[in-house]
């Protein structure tokens, strides 16, 4: 190793940060859902009344679970063929598992508060955080090929890549479209919806084709 | 691979699917007892009472422990040979535990407001929709037999898919019922107490018959 | 297999009980310390005063956190060359994991009502029943050997079961003594730390001779 | 083996300790957030003005994250090569998850109480409790290298107990500075920066340079 190439530091094995991350990712998903109850100790048709209320709570958990078990998935691709991590790898990684344990946070203001601008562009801008968050940890991995024991075909991680960037954007737009509809920035959301099917699509079939080379 | 065939996206090793499930599983197990409490500054007389009065949550903990348990013996019995993972195996193990993570609220309910319709309705209806999920997931599984290092027998495969759908049928029929009378869908319930038994000792042979053959 | 021998049914692994109980254990570990907390919004004097009540919870924590760690290093004893489980080693398994699970409660009535019989009485109660079905997890192990890769020796076996065997013993006794007097029945349970240490002293030097034998 | 020589007992493997270790840690850093709320039931004004205040719940969270991610990146070092436990291990290792999980408690204490002197101190004196706790487990291991199967340059073990001593010391020191000034207590908090920073860039140079060496 001469002087000038750059300081390969290295952390050991992948093992850990990945058993540190599922934990985060399980027990973020499970905490969305403790957000769900009822006050203690109403009459029958109190608790019926109750009950209705708390479907904007149901909703909001069922979004915030869809949200965070795609990042998961994101994560598990991301991570495949990576053997071995270091600093910046270990950094990133930490740095995106401390934004997906404050995401039952917004879910909660969702929850109570859906229908203000501050509620909706504080969980928007949240996502598009731990967008822009997976997405420096994808490139940090992709500059880093020594680290992984086998790479991603170049077009599945390019997919990959355009799949967290056109989350980051959609959720980091509806930050200001918040300020002028909460509605209009809800609805906007669902742009994600054919956006990640086409891509998700796109990247089976990449990933399906390239099944043959690079193996388990 | 023709044009004919299903595209078969693979996405890696099924390792990450079963931590991120045990993670869930353990959280939701542990989260369930966390509504078991007492009022904070009772005088001795009030704590005795409000001792006595627990007792609702404790069995309400104590049925859902085992409904969760029940599941994740399911769950680890359906993944022992499973060696890979595709989009749909990943989808729907994830719905799965997004289903887990809520158990503690309808638990809640049952606990506080047990005797109330809606109540009985919305744990059954949860306990049935699980074990729809887990069938769904068991039926994906034995349509992608790749993605297995061996297959269990024809039998017990049959055997555990017997379980499940008599889990959420009984389930099922008990969220009508509950309208009915609660106190009768939870006596319905017991119903299946000798159906998981037989069906549990049936499994039991089966498995030790096969254990010669299909080796770990 | 002859059809007079007991069927030995298999559920494969032992991995996924393993990752499955350690999350239980951490997490029941971590619920412990929530009960630690503040009121909101004290003034400086109040918020002293608060700090110096929450002794209390402190001393309960660290107490069930010291008890469940026990456990846990008992689990891991008792775990270290179990290769397989079958249904009886999974359900009492997992009976276990429940009883962990519940020690936030009676942790919690500890910390606020200690001074009562009946708080004295069921944390005693909780942690006898847990000693007992450590104890039951242990017997069923020794009459299994098949699911084990090598055997610990039948001296450290017996001392693990002493070990066991003495802490179901005494919270056992100490549920009846809270009745005659609280703090009595609290100081009994320190009979156990010299019981312990002579037991623990025992099994290191039991485990060293036989670790030149058994291997990893 | 000699009566003289010290009695090396064995618990095997490492696995489970770093399961169980890596499940506190997420369940600590998942569990500061939940502190993160707001009051259900606010009108829109009041609503701006709650989130407006929940700020120092979202620094006392990032500074807490920060503290708990740094002490699992070097426990991650410190059991790089560690392949079984011992009794002494074990027990050390309990004792820093016991501390890790108390940790939501002191980032409470600052979150609500900031400028109080007291919050500041008990904050400090965590931290520092840990930093100490988890230099014992280093020293620990460091005089077994029979554990270990392959041990990091004596240089790259100097330098992580530099870093821990550094940390356990700058919080020390700032349990007596919160008594003269919370504020200042807090500012030298940041003496750790640069501090870490060098001694982060140190080790990261030296593991590279025995990246070679020693291997995966």
């Amino acid at each position: 190793m001469t002087g000038h190439q750059r300081v390969r530091d290295d952390e050991g094995s992948a093992v850990r940060l990945l058993a540190l991350s599922d934990g985060v990712f399980a027990i973020a998903m499970t905490l969305l859902a403790l957000d769900i109850g009822l006050p203690v100790g109403l009459d029958p048709d109190g608790f019926e009344e109750a009950l209705a209320d708390v479907m904007p709570s149901v909703w909001a958990y069922a979004l915030s679970f869809v949200v965070i078990a795609a990042f998961w998935r994101g994560h598990h691709q991301l991570f495949r063929y990576v053997e071995k991590v270091d600093g910046t790898v270990v950094k990133l990684g930490l740095l995106g598992l401390g934004l997906i344990a404050l995401m039952p946070f917004p879910t909660t203001l969702l929850a109570e508060y859906g229908d203000l601008s501050s509620s909706v562009a504080v969980y928007s801008g949240a996502v598009a955080v731990m967008g822009v968050s997976q997405l420096a940890l994808t490139i940090a991995l992709w500059k880093r090929p020594w680290l992984a024991g086998a790479a991603p075909s170049e077009r599945v991680r390019r997919n990959d890549m355009a799949d967290l960037a056109a989350t980051a954007l959609v959720f980091a737009v509806a930050v200001p479209l918040a300020f002028v509809s909460p509605t209009g920035a809800k609805l906007w959301w669902a742009v994600l919806i054919p956006v990640k099917w086409v891509l998700g699509e796109r990247g089976n079939r990449l990933r399906a084709a390239a099944g043959g080379d690079a193996g388990a």
